[in-house]
């Protein structure tokens, strides 16, 4: 926290005040109390912290925040209500306790900013609870690790069951037991899985076909042999909060020669991207470096077709979190721990991505995902 | 959306714009596309509605919203990202398509909306698109009610599970096969249930005994005869996005008298807010009337004991969304979909709520809980 003590003292603010859920990764990090509506976390220039919240909340607050808690009412809300509208009540609240000059973070509701704004100055930081939160602690990096584990035991599973799949004259894949094999089913399969270690997996892709030419579809339907089978898992340790990232790209028998030749493009992509990555380089320089690979191969780096995404990002309490590896990423450190995900995808022909995770070392990368690259099963 | 182009007008702004994923509900409603990441939702003063997202989503996108479709480089963000950091980039594209005076939710985040200060005047919306969703259409209506009906299938289904569970000589109580029964092992038994009609249950609530005085606390651990338990129910349908709400306390074996008393002083305050909500009256007006009759009862009605919560609220694509019934409920409306749902707590004796969810009608209030209530299991 001493970047945010340095930050809230170059920027002359008394405090550091956030007002959201636990949903939100910084809230999280630093109030740890399991809300789902939004609250008051302080973080004053004297290095003490205190969460804000209703009375009905303040036993439960106590319970699981390192936090100083106070309520509203302890911070006399009720009579400022008897002035004002309840937002205008609780800037004034705030506002008395926090200072006059406040740091908020940019994610703050423009409403509750203005607010705010009538009764303290209001300077909007430029992601330092971010960038804290990006270079990770070891207890972190164990627990990424964790999720990782877990994330790999799953997707074996999956991939197990495509294995094992028969195809009819059609082309059309069937488990064992006859049923089609569709991506629902497979969902059910992985959310199941990952319950059973207390993991949720929201919004996971496994999609097939010409579905996975378009990079987030989620895919549905039946599955086909020789065709791409995209596996983008990335579940969330639920007690812990973290997440882990990778995708895997399969297919039950060979598919077409030109996704085998993307296949094999797309891994020399990654792998050139991981002996790239050391502190101090930047995400940007690492993002061009398979652009231009991709655009040696002949492929397409823009539009709606070839390689269409920033090639990684980190990973955390937010699936998508800093640092960046894309044409804004900026200077890579020790400790934060990254995806390099690079795809090619092509409408009516399909679209292959393979996903590694691990963290920025001392000289280095070192990669937390263990999982095999093959494409035909 | 007649009321968005109203405000439009009234407030002299060219188009309404929000940047947020499809996590926020505006978005959801609005724009209807389910990007996880941030996108751009446009709404001009002439009533057309726009999109605005990367090339690589811009397929998916297609296939998903019913607003035009547009991509960021078709409005030359890779021109503007030559001259400005990548928000500030983001801030002119959109002057440049959106006009010079803009309309923006307050929940936008602040750092956004100072970007967009540069190139434009912002004028901060009072939650006109919450009141829009706020007044649910007969499809909305019929789709909350099916929410409920699935809710009241896992109920019925879990109370029966405590029902048949047995107690030992020490109030432990244990499923038929011996196994203790636990808040974790219900919560697996809801989920699975909701997941078999395509629900989710992040975060139900299913306590015990000195758990259920913390009206939040999820719940944890052995459960035992003769104390209250909690079962707060707010499954949210996957696919159509709405959620339902719901609460129950049981008990396996007669609770004390004092407890016995509350439920029935709990369930006597809903009925006396349920026969109240008609269009016209004031959420603040019922939730003040409940807390009147507590208070004639001999309850408290503030702090950390006794009915320390708000009345009720709305529920659509939100759990807690318009209206509220609380201190601070505006006018009732037909079409509102609203929770009641008072309760009682006392730290050290445990606690009692009820709450039932239906629509303000032209003349009343359509409940659409149908679950009995019955205390003793």
């Amino acid at each position: 926290m001493k970047s945010l003590v340095r930050k809230l003292t170059e920027n002359n603010c008394d405090a550091y005040v956030s007002y959201d859920s636990f949903r939100n990764a910084d809230m999280r990090y630093l109030a740890g109390f399991s809300a789902y509506d939004p609250y008051f976390y302080v973080f004053k220039n004297d290095g003490n912290s205190y969460i804000i919240v209703s009375s009905m909340e303040e036993l439960r607050a106590r319970r699981e925040s390192s936090c100083n808690v106070l309520t509203r009412s302890a911070l006399n809300l009720n009579s400022l209500l008897q002035e004002f509208d309840a937002e205008t009540a609780s800037a004034k609240m705030i506002a008395n306790f926090a200072g006059e000059r406040i740091l908020v973070p940019s994610s703050m509701p423009v409403g509750f900013a203005k607010a705010l704004e009538k009764f303290a100055e209001v300077v909007v930081d430029d992601g330092t609870v971010e960038k804290i939160r990006s270079i990770k602690t070891a207890d972190e990096i164990d627990k990424i690790k964790h999720a990782q584990e877990i994330n790999e035991i799953v997707l074996d599973k999956v991939i197990g069951i495509i294995k094992n799949s028969v195809s009819d004259n059609l082309g059309a894949l069937f488990l064992e037991n006859g049923e089609p094999l569709t991506s629902e089913y497979l969902k059910e399969v992985t959310h199941s899985a990952y319950r059973h270690y207390g993991f949720d997996d929201e919004d996971i892709i496994i999609s097939c076909g010409k579905d996975t030419a378009l990079p987030h579809a989620k895919g549905s339907g039946q599955f086909y042999a020789n065709e791409p089978i995209v596996l983008d898992f990335f579940p969330r340790d639920l007690k812990m909060g973290y997440f882990s990232d990778m995708t895997r790209t399969v297919s039950k028998g060979k598919p077409s020669e030109e996704i085998v030749k993307i296949y094999n493009t797309v891994h020399e992509a990654k792998e050139l991207a991981v002996s790239m990555i050391r502190p101090g380089i930047s995400g940007a320089d690492v993002h061009n470096a398979v652009v231009d690979f991709f655009k040696g191969r002949g492929y397409e780096t823009a539009g709606n077709s070839g390689f269409i995404h920033s090639l990684g990002h980190g990973v955390g309490l937010e699936i998508h979190e800093a640092p960046s590896l894309s044409v804004f990423g900026k200077e890579l450190k020790e400790g934060h721990v990254v995806t390099v995900e690079p795809g090619l995808y092509y409408p009516g022909i399909g679209g292959v991505r393979l996903e590694d995770m691990g963290v920025v070392t001392k000289d280095g990368f070192e990669r937390f995902t263990k999982f095999e690259e093959r494409l035909v099963l």
